[in-house]
């Protein structure tokens, strides 16, 4: 699915070749970017979520669905650096919808845009015959010299991870095969429901010239990571051990016979960043973000001239077979 | 449908009240407002389009799709004086879809885009269980002086529109009733589904200082006329006699026994300009008009001091009892 919406999006982008400058760039990042002053630009992204595809109505609280329609796309422009300040919301509804669920959807949109200060500036209220259908377009700013891009990673540089791999994994696996609760599997499905963006770490990182290249997790590491290695014409070693996996997901694929590894590498819809940082620059970049953020950068391995992605057990070569993520 | 949407979009935008600057401009128009430099802004508008909804797969020509997705948010950039720069496209679509046709309403899309020279910038490819869901949003930019709203009519201004009401709407009802091919309704059928947006109408008007109040009709004259009263805090005689009605619709109506009036106050889709237009400035802006657009601008009523909009036929009062224009 993943690799046909890649070649989907690719062939759509060919017919609109935009020449990257500081001020203007097309397909092909968490963010297109658009002109604003000379030190500024205004990052844009646009995110939908779609009933039976990205959420089951009968499973997901209807303030977490609103929350989640802003969050993933708060996270896009956590990934290019920037602060969010717009959002426009397209909404098709069924005539048959309860209204007082609505409202809550509508009450998670509204309040979440207020917890990252944005304003709701517009959008499009439409019906739908079966299924709901929420688009979110989000406008942001960030300063040229912040803005990051996921083709830009270069040789020897540091792969980092900004958080847990997989909690929100186990989340929507604890869900399908409704596993009975307990504080662990609430912890994850909550991961699931409340994926948090990593919006001051990306500002953060963004400030580092040590930071070559970032991105968001949306469709799993292995998936993402991929991705930027492709736009960057490089491969990787990933060291498997370092992968930072929660007490909660080791807890729970002990009990399920889940393998953590798989889970953290194929696992959607996860919301930290992904980056690559200069070699040299890796000591100042941990400082800068423990000091800002008070925890610690992962690093999980490291960018090669090959192209491919080489994943490692204890320095020794692996080969996983992984299954692309599905929502559903 | 209309009336609830209204009252859904009210209810949000009071959550998100924004004070309107020459810079910054949120919910109520056909598009927001974001700062760009000193002497422009960002116009920005989103438009979704919902199978079953807005189009009926079987029916509508894919390309027309396309071109329809673009088309409608072009002419909410023209009403605000504005021109269209950057489009952002969400996809949502069913495993099943037939991929040939799919790539035709691509085209229809991109190719779109190129003739108003919009760059298509980003956007989000998903499945669908079911429906076909396209949102576009589309910026543009536009002079601040040049930026019109739909609350500024004034007392005594003069109500125009830039083209004829009810093709589209005639089109609809063509296909609907299934009625036999003739040069006339064909015509009135690609108005439906090829909507010419008035981009250059628009820019005309926003830089006569007489054009008061300015939006699109997508809704029916009658149900946006409403709109812009009741943004405005006015009420209107609207001239029956004075509606532009096309040849070809009389012709259509005098055969299947359709009341043009009501066809051309009820019509959807129409996406011509509607306008007031200072007293005094009318002759030097129906001037300016007629040298740039080679056309003329009718004049369709006034606006009073009243909250009520009261029709006319030759200047008698007439009482109209008009549908609810639903796509379907």
């Amino acid at each position: 699915v993943q690799l046909e919406e890649d070649n989907f999006i690719l062939s759509i982008a060919k017919q609109f070749p935009i020449k990257s400058t500081a001020s203007l760039y097309g397909i092909g990042d968490d963010c297109a970017v658009i002109p604003y002053n000379d030190n500024e630009s205004y990052v844009i992204t646009t995110d939908a979520l779609v009933e039976g595809i990205h959420f089951l109505k009968e499973q997901i609280p209807p303030f977490a669905l609103g929350y989640k329609a802003i969050a993933v796309n708060v996270s896009d422009v956590a990934a290019m650096g920037g602060r969010p300040l717009y959002a426009f919301l397209s909404i098709a509804i069924p005539a048959q919808i309860d209204t007082a669920w609505l409202q809550i959807v509508m009450d998670g949109i509204t309040q979440t845009c207020k917890q990252w200060n944005i304003e709701l500036l517009g959008g499009d209220t439409v019906g739908s015959k079966r299924d709901i259908f929420i688009n979110i377009t989000l406008i942001g700013k960030a300063l040229q010299s912040g803005l990051r891009f996921r083709h830009t990673a270069k040789k020897d540089d540091f792969i980092c991870v900004t958080g847990n791999l997989g909690d929100s994994h186990g989340g929507l696996q604890i869900l399908q095969n409704a596993l009975p609760s307990c504080s662990e599997q609430d912890a994850l499905i909550k991961a699931h429901f409340q994926p948090n963006p990593h919006l001051e770490e990306g500002l953060c990182l963004s400030k580092q010239a040590g930071v070559h290249a970032m991105m968001d997790i949306s469709d799993g590491l292995d998936c993402d990571l991929r991705r930027m290695l492709s736009a960057s014409g490089c491969g990787a070693i990933i060291e498997t051990t370092q992968l930072p996996i929660s007490e909660n997901l080791l807890k729970i694929c002990k009990m399920q016979q889940w393998d953590p590894v798989h889970m953290a590498l194929e696992g959607g819809e996860e919301y930290c960043l992904l980056l690559s940082v200069a070699e040299n620059d890796m000591e100042e970049v941990q400082k800068a973000y423990e000091r800002a953020c008070k925890k610690k950068l992962h690093i999980i391995g490291k960018i090669t001239d090959t192209s491919a992605l080489q994943y490692q057990t204890n320095k020794k070569n692996v080969s996983i077979s992984l299954q692309k993520f599905r929502h559903f």
